[in-house]
């Protein structure tokens, strides 16, 4: 007979006896690595008994070294309190690879056991992805059997929903826990007393899943009108639920992203008046560099243009004013593009109808820049001597450039998210000063030629 | 006796002889205002008896030509079915003049009598302004009395709530319409049933009033995680609600608005793809044509400089570099602020405390960028003779340069949309491109005032 089995008859006699002040004393000095081994096989009901008199702290630290197959068990065995007090006081990385182990509705079901501060940490330690439904979601939900009457389900409710985070949606469920339907309170209140919530369902109900994007949510919301919506998991039992005054924050989370994005930062992801400054510059360092090497493609173009602004100067002028016209015009057209994907106004296949927008809309704006430049070289020049004789010359350069230049941009502007999105990138990556880095480089490239072609043999 | 007086007389007559067929008969050939003047003085009365024998479009016309006493006294008179009958057929120009006279929690119920698409008509009518809480408040609400029990309540839920908004907040209000709270129809549910309301009462609620701006019932929202909120007059009196599902689409609109104007563009207010092309033009043309004139001042102060690009047309290689970079850095500070702004993060009191952020967060990325850049033209130098014997020269004025430029780039970003702001108009207007533009023409001046700096007497 080996050590083990002489102290799992012992610990199996004092249970027999009732004999707990013993037992208790027995257990006391037992590390709990050493415990679990020997008493993992006992028949779950003397587990329970010793569960029972162990100390919190001894109970939790034995239950993390039992096999999996005893520990569900346990589960059966325990009261209600029992369990949540032994959950509790379980240490959250064990407690995680505790319920993983679990049916994910059986798991939900313990979840709702802890207490708000555990629960949390234990929903974002269960591995759901950040910005997932599966972190937003609560458990605090009113679940009711079709089988029941109105008055049941009313007389349910008014005992078990003081806790529940909403009382305005009802989930209705079956005796395994699947979702048949969610019905507004509105139904149970305005129906007569005695009729069974079998009759008041639709059959009318959306499900989330604890994986889905909180973006994903915040559609089905905005579009179904709805003040809560069930997550269930593969088999469709109920597991939690989300609420919409969670959904205005994601609406504003969202928004502070693209934002943030567009306007040419990694999002902070904190808030601008209490993020570290280390942390802040970083984020921001980041897409100034990629930027700035990108805008030292300017430095090498012009550079192939050096030959041209020796001989005329005045073209370096309107080197600026050139290149930032389409780069607004660029930022322009990828704002409205971005904004338009993301409320799901279009589809990356229609592109083609995007490109001919652009392209109308592109030509009209830069016909107007090109002619204001125009007219304002030819008018300077009545009165200055500043762009030489040939200003005519000048103005034609600079007014075919700026239309050549802002169609481009807006149609960079416009295609550039288009094209992330279809390569799986966000579209608001394309923010405005990308595209108005990217068409800096084009734009001096168009400006040239341009200049080339009118004043070849000139000036040039 | 006058003609009036004796028609008078013949109305009277017959409806005290209850000849009701002869009274049509009799009214049939009239016009509305010929009619009114002659009835407006029948005692009330009458006036009903005439209105129900009427055909409903002469009763609705005549209405709008009676005198505003006679026309509240109607409303007395006429049972409410009548009531709606005569609203829905009044012209919606007549029916907004007439509910203005009238007290606006008397207006309110009106409006409820009117079908959904009359009412909403009549709402933009009532002269609340765009993007106002009124325009968006719906009439159906819930409200009980503090004086009757759960039961009660929840009895009259029953009863009259079928056509309701939402049945999730229940409004309390004394016997003249003034609110005294509102209850979460949690509470109801799980009340004794012969509790009275009063005793459910917390006394805290948030109202809004009917021209308050979208923008803050958003606040308030998401402040106060509810589900929908009170509307009250000037008296306190309920006149409608607003509910949470409205204002998942009043973020989004307002996060579209944002992010369009920051992109550089006036907001579109309609979708991006059914947007009518010379109205996306417009709108787009306007801000960039103001940019592009800003975007000219580039062009007078490049003239300035003249001199120093024809003796070292190196200098004009980095112009759309260290320019850019300045814009970016600036876009990228504009942005962050004016988000912050929006979200109520720091107010205009802080600025000093946003400046020491961005002269810290201004520097560091301006060493870096300043870094890359001295690297960039040092390496390049020592393969090619593009930068001529005095490469260093070039090095120091573009990393010096740009250790500036971004530094005011993020100054000029992060203090515009604040100086916006407290001059009364939106900071988002400080966009992206605007700060970029602005960046543009200050960074030129200091990149050729570091180049006279370091160059002086040797290349200048």
């Amino acid at each position: 007979m080996s050590a083990n089995t002489q102290i799992k008859q012992e610990i199996t006699a004092l249970i027999d006896r009732h004999d707990f002040a013993k037992l208790k004393k027995f257990l006391e000095p037992w590390q709990p690595m050493d415990l679990a081994p020997i008493i993992a096989d006992l028949p779950v009901g003397e587990l329970a008994a010793l569960f029972r008199v162990s100390p919190r702290e001894l109970a939790a630290a034995t239950f993390t070294y039992m096999p999996a197959e005893s520990q569900k068990k346990m589960l059966y065995v325990l009261t209600q309190d029992q369990v949540a007090a032994l959950l509790n006081a379980l240490p959250p990385d064990d407690r995680t690879a505790f319920l993983h182990k679990l049916p994910l509705d059986l798991a939900m079901q313990l979840l709702a056991m802890l207490s708000p501060g555990e629960r949390q940490v234990a929903q974002s330690l269960l591995a759901y992805p950040e910005h997932s439904v599966g972190r937003m979601m609560t458990l605090d939900f009113v679940a009711v059997r079709p089988e029941w009457t109105v008055r049941e389900s009313l007389d349910y409710i008014r005992e078990h929903g003081y806790d529940r985070e909403t009382l305005n949606i009802i989930f209705v469920v079956d005796e395994d826990g699947h979702l048949l339907d969610d019905i507004r309170v509105r139904r149970l209140l305005l129906s007569p007393l005695d009729r069974p919530v079998r009759e008041l369902l639709d059959g009318n109900f959306t499900m989330l899943s604890p994986v889905d994007d909180r973006e994903k949510a915040l559609e089905i919301f905005r579009k179904f009108d709805r003040v809560a919506l069930p997550v269930t998991d593969e088999y469709r039992k109920l597991i939690g639920i989300v609420t919409v005054d969670d959904m205005l924050d994601v609406a504003s989370a969202e928004a502070t992203e693209d934002i943030q994005k567009l306007g040419g930062s990694e999002a902070l992801d904190e808030p601008y008046t209490t993020i570290a400054l280390h942390k802040m510059v970083k984020k921001r360092a980041s897409w100034l560099v990629v930027l700035f090497l990108g805008e030292l493609l300017t430095a090498t173009a012009m550079s192939f243009f050096e030959g041209e602004i020796q001989k005329a100067v005045v073209l370096a002028l309107f080197v600026p004013l050139v290149i930032s016209s389409g780069g607004n015009a660029g930022s322009q057209a990828a704002t409205l593009v971005i904004r338009a994907l993301a409320l799901g106004e279009f589809r990356l296949g229609d592109w083609w109808r995007v490109m001919r927008r652009e392209l109308a809309a592109g030509l009209a704006l830069g016909l107007i820049l090109g002619t204001i430049g125009f007219l304002r070289i030819a008018l300077w020049a009545q009165f200055s001597h500043i762009y030489g004789d040939h200003w005519p010359l000048v103005a034609v350069t600079v007014g075919v450039s700026l239309v050549g230049v802002v169609l481009w941009g807006s149609l960079m502007g416009s295609m550039l998210p288009l094209i992330l999105k279809r390569l799986g990138f966000d579209p608001a990556t394309s923010s405005a000063p990308f595209v108005a880095t990217l068409v800096d480089v084009t734009g001096l490239i168009i400006y040239f030629s341009v200049a080339y072609a009118f004043m070849h043999g000139v000036l040039l």
